[in-house]
């Protein structure tokens, strides 16, 4: 049975951007799993499978609807046992509790700053009207102020990668000699960055930068199904 | 079979503070194995069974010789598979290299120029001698001159943790329900500086001070048999 996956879009559904999708993305991949992507635009959430939850990514498989990419993840290692697990045992579903709140706070919440604007330019206008007013509440200035107000922040992103930095001189994924899940998080917030803005995060000769470009090569580069931002 | 092991102490043998060793016994208590602690200072360590690392903690379980925490943690599991993991599965043990990397960089790092000096005082002459040449040129500056140097670091621990305090929101220890190796990775550096400086790291009614006494508590108060520094 296909594995129907509602995934954020902007104007152009073929770039589709969302941190949290392209990690359920990855997660059916790794999974093997056939599945059908459909896009969502952010004011068609609350509409995806009767207001099954108030964000994407959300699955349909069967009569089973499943909301959040972490959830997503638990539900396809519970119901498809048989294919290559996604956390590697009881201690890897914790642990990646702790990489998923590492990347929220030291790379998402460093990054949203600086492509606030990039992501308002890719929405549909209904989108623009809600994603404006909802952010700016959010954040308690206008898109326009965010980049200036949180470069501080964003210039010291590469020093708040250094744990990763670190481990990958000892393996080659978090997840040890290949990735799981606990990668895919925190490759979602690079692809994010990467589909956006053309600013790179990442030197070429950083380790995290080969790191990142081979989880983009995996299944047939599904990551690199998207190009870059030019 | 009693395992011996050695750890790292100063000028009293009582209050031994190596954050490595703190993780080493909180593991045997895991374990619930029987252990012998023999106390080596700084110049003793290339000694410990006739030089077998360059570091403390060191085991000897019977025959076997392990040098390194996380090698120790490794090792406890696949000896004694029948008493509670330590790391829960192979996807934890790749995850808690994460947690290694994160506790290195953010936390350890940050607070070794803080207490250095106070390190430095704990210690017998000989190892005195030792720790002021071999930091000072680790450091690139005199022991005297490493909190002013790095106090802004030092600052910034508080938002560092932001991670550990954003995780415990949702599960009361990095492991899950219960503490892993990867709990007593960042534990180790809390009590390292609980033992050395009177400094207080966290708040009272920090989320992460909460997780850090529940770890106290463990195994009858086995990281409180050393009083606080006063």
């Amino acid at each position: 049975m296909t594995i129907i996956v509602y995934e954020l879009v902007g104007g152009d559904a073929s770039r589709p951007f969302s941190p949290h999708c392209w990690k359920t993305l990855m997660s059916l991949a790794h999974k093997g799993l056939d599945y059908r992507r459909e896009p969502v635009p952010f004011t068609g959430v609350p509409k995806v499978e009767g207001g099954a939850g108030k964000t994407v990514p959300i699955i349909r498989d069967g009569e089973r609807v499943v909301v959040d990419s972490f959830d997503i993840a638990l539900y396809l290692d519970e119901a498809y046992p048989d294919r290559p697990s996604l956390f590697g045992g009881e201690g890897g579903k914790s642990m990646a509790r702790f990489v998923e709140a590492w990347t929220a706070t030291q790379i998402n919440a460093v990054i949203i700053g600086h492509i606030v604007q990039e992501i308002h330019q890719m929405l549909a206008p209904d989108d623009q009207t809600y994603f404006r007013q909802s952010r700016e509440e959010r954040f308690g200035m206008s898109l326009e102020e965010c980049r200036q107000a949180t470069q501080e922040r964003f210039d010291s992103l590469k020093g708040r990668l250094d744990p990763l930095r670190l481990m990958l001189k000892r393996q080659p994924f978090i997840g040890g000699e290949s990735p799981l899940f606990c990668d895919y998080i925190v490759f979602g917030a690079f692809q994010w960055s990467r589909i956006c803005s053309p600013v790179e995060l990442l030197d070429t000769d950083d380790p995290v930068n080969d790191w990142f470009q081979s989880l983009l090569d995996l299944y047939d580069g599904l990551g690199r199904s998207v190009p870059a931002a030019a």
